[in-house]
């Protein structure tokens, strides 16, 4: 079981602090770099323009925590990276426990649980902390140390490059910037890098795959102001790969557009993988889809989801962790949704029948020579996948018309190819 | 609350006897003139001909009344101007009861309404009467006298014309044929005239109007039959104004085509005023609609109503008054629902994004810099809005797709625009 | 009523020992073409190539039966021709019980049917037998007798051609393949022959008529190779004819294209004979359609039919009679829907206003000319009709939207016409 794989990978890459930049992502990178040698690391300065954004400083912290006035220590990054406020700056200090208030944040309607705060673009330093310990905390002199550094450095992303036969590309793309949390986001890089090492393994690929790790909207941002005029020239379908790990649900998030082939292909997995499926719209976008699908970038790349961020309660929380929320059976399902998406894609093609009218079956084995009142199914099915092989229907269009799964056609496909009944447009 | 004054106006116009031609059509408009000064009114003479129809002569009454054998007198058109029969010829008799009959109007099933009928192409004479009082009518001779005259003369409309920066054309027609009817119709020319004010009030129109108050069917066929190729090139989008006075339902009449922009702009408005409002389609026609569209002729104009004609019991009767069924709150909403519909149109373009992925909005302030699991409505709609900025989608476009009315989108962009981050395409 | 003389036709056919090819198939060409003297019967040798098939040697039977270990006579083809496997080779020889068994064919379900087998190209023999009487038989030898022969010969097949003014072609196809049955397949070719009579019967015509009775699949495929570049270039719109005698039920199932004007008819039509009539999807066909839809032949041909094959628990068995399953009500029914469908399709022009807005009525005696508040619903759907003779709506298109059987807008036409208010594109 894939899933089993995954989750041993989610659970090495889970003590690294993350953040949109610094050493946790580079520390990320080179574990997956270890699972993928074809992965290729970037390196972007501080500084540098993107869009409308400029690549931020880096953030380094080697120590945070508050000592109670009884002198205990509280809210030590060191035991969970979630209680330092993302890019805190430095400071060191005592504060009454009124002052020190302002900057600690808590949940109350989930008291157990530590938030995951952060303020990327405005300097502040501050605390995510249980709601139940903060409701505990006496009146007194707290002292506090953020020995944390933001200062030039890079922003970093990996990428794999994977040649096909033909130019034309699917891209996927994963992000990196999350700390210590499984759904959202340690599933997403952790199931990508296995579809990255199944589709390196392949013998062949019909396309051409570009895969990135990368931090989430500057990441994403960052990377179209480096590639956008190849990417809008070769990629055809893409996922933005998120939240793929709980075994809760599916669902998916639709491109801007929403009929692109990525649309239409995750909704036909997503269909025949759990008819229950959550269709979302794009006003309930959140992720990187946000800069992919945006005015004047507008690549087709949906989103293949199990239960979607913002979703499900323990999202962006210290609860959204490896043993509850995210299992093998979640990421095995988070996987094979994706990878069913990606074989459709593979597969996609327009046949033709070759000969006119029906051909004879009998004659070649492929039909009962007795007719009777009783269903055939597997006759009935290729027969027809064949009235519709007008070269005008794709293997999706058709998959829909007969109201199978595509991948139910595919040794269809390789029968009728080898009797030379059909051939591709 | 203007629905007041609406009102009031109503009330000045209802004494007036209104029919297709005549001394009532001619006070009419002298009254509008007086709320409008830009009305130019325009008289056309009998026998003109009109596509397939011809102005037919004037209809002028100076008294009429039935005297029952005990002398009383009933069917007074100076107390009623109902219960004269539209059009009647001329008649000075005496008639038996049972005679008189053939030329008595009444609804058994509202046996207190006088009833609205016409014969302007037949001609007859006739008086209208509550069912209640024809049934205690006695046998007996009855004397009648009906001093009307019908003889060359003209048919009168009235125009208004507003320049706007486009010479495309938004189209608005009213008619002011009927006598003392509240709801259809006075509402339609009282709204009218007080939109055609505030019209005429504004700094800047994207648009030209052009604003007409006809007797319906001859008068929007005479109208069209002399400005045609001009409407045709111009006009794109209008709206027939009728029955716009009760404070019952909302409802909505398409184009023949149903699909024009005055059509979707017409449900976009009327399903963020009322989600309950009624959807009619084109063989629920009956007003000028019926003329603007017909083939050939094809302008885009759509209606909307409050309850519409046929479709409330107090319909052309005696009962349709400016107490029980027409009020100011009803004239309130039909004004304000077509403004909507205007304003709408007067912001309807085409927006494109002045950046590559999402611009950066927390370093304009238009962002919260802290980001938590807490949704933000106004970020919300503002990012959605601009995520449609691909000059493709119209404000009614967006509007649709983001979820809110248009008119909630006014301020969005004005900010997007003050920030340099969309522009009008 | 029709439906009785058709009732009757079908039973002069019923006795006749039809299969894909042989005497029983130029019987019952013999008898149409009493009916239909314009048609003409061909004859296409053995061996002869058609697509991916060739046409099958021919199938004689001259006697069958099975004699019993008491020397009854069982499953004799001269009291039923569904006893004997269709197609089935000769045999002669002594079989136990247990060896029989795999030459017999019955259904548990239905203990009293014969159901109809056939082996068209494998060679088998067999005997189709009622399974209650199949239970009965008790062990011990069996005398066998398959006095049947299968030798070169020919397919025939009859066709009528109707000129009409368009060479424009209307395509009806019927099978004379099956034997005893009546639903499935008497109804079919009998309906068909008084369809005919009715075309040839009509002093003009709109369009071509093409007529043919073959067997099905290597009938329709052997036709369709001989004729196809013609019937491609001709053919607008087409029925495949079966199944269209029993009483309870009408159905439709689509073209490939399934939006043909074919389609489109028999929704219109059926739709208002039945507003519960079935229809089913191309996946649900299994008669010549199959052919005539199949990848490059492509052409317009749907199927209304009353009980569909298959639907029904008699189909394919003795059950499916001229006394319970197909009457004279069912087949009037199946008759006057294909003849609607044709009628429309004699119809279905486009028409065009030559007055600008609404024609006055009034003046032509074709409208009240008093004004109420009452219904008139000829007037109405004469105003309807008119409202959309734009020269881009059909007659099919319109009565679709005014929402009236087709036929119930032929005679508006013709008043319409005659008083030169339309005029046809």
């Amino acid at each position: 079981m894939i899933g089993a794989e995954i989750h041993n990978f989610a659970k090495e890459l889970w003590p690294i602090n993350r953040s949109i930049t610094g050493l946790g992502v580079r520390l990320t990178l080179k574990k997956i770099k270890k699972q993928l040698p074809n992965l290729k690391i970037y390196s972007i300065p501080s500084g540098t323009k993107a869009f409308d954004w400029t690549v931020p400083e880096e953030w380094h912290v080697r120590e945070a925590y508050i000592l109670t006035p009884k002198g205990e220590k509280i809210c030590d990054f060191s035991t969970n990276n979630l209680h330092l406020l993302g890019y805190s700056i430095p400071f060191k200090g005592r504060l009454s426990l009124e002052d020190l208030q302002k900057h600690l944040f808590s949940i109350p309607e989930q008291p157990n649980a530590i938030p995951y705060i952060t303020s990327y673009y405005k300097k502040r330093w501050g605390f995510c902390i249980a709601h139940e310990q903060r409701s505990r905390m006496e009146k007194g002199e707290y002292e506090i140390l953020v020995d944390s550094k933001i200062s030039k450095g890079n922003l970093n992303y990996g990428e794999v490059l994977l040649e096909g036969k033909s130019k034309k590309e699917i891209f996927l793309s994963t992000y990196i910037c999350h700390p210590s949390m499984a759904n959202n986001e340690l599933s997403g890089p952790s199931v990508t890098t296995y579809l990255a090492k199944w589709l390196t393994g392949l013998h062949t690929r019909e396309f051409t795959y570009r895969i990135i790790f990368i931090p989430e909207t500057i990441g994403s941002i960052t990377y179209l102001s480096k590639n956008l005029s190849e990417l809008k020239k070769n990629v055809f379908s893409g996922f933005n790969i998120s939240c793929v790990g709980d075994d809760r649900s599916y669902s998916y998030i639709p491109s801007r557009a929403s009929d692109t082939i990525s649309d239409r292909v995750a909704i036909h997995v997503l269909k025949w993988i759990d008819p229950n499926f959550k269709r979302y719209n794009w006003l309930d976008r959140g992720s990187d889809e946000r800069q992919y699908c945006a005015p004047g970038i507008d690549l087709p790349i949906a989103t293949i989801q199990r239960t979607k961020y913002g979703e499900y309660p323990e999202y962006h929380t210290s609860l959204d962790n490896l043993e509850d929320v995210v299992t093998p059976e979640g990421l095995e399902g988070g996987y094979w949704a994706i990878r069913r998406g990606i074989e459709v894609l593979e597969n996609n093609f327009f046949y033709k029948s070759c000969v006119l009218g029906e051909p004879q079956m009998g004659k070649r084995g492929l039909y009962s020579t007795l007719s009777t009142k009783k269903s055939r199914t597997n006759e009935k099915v290729m027969m027809d996948f064949l009235s519709y092989c007008d070269g005008q229907n794709s293997l999706l269009d058709i998959a829909e018309k007969v109201n199978v799964p595509a991948w139910q056609l595919f040794e269809v496909i390789e029968i009728l190819q080898k009797e030379k009944l059909i051939a591709r447009v």
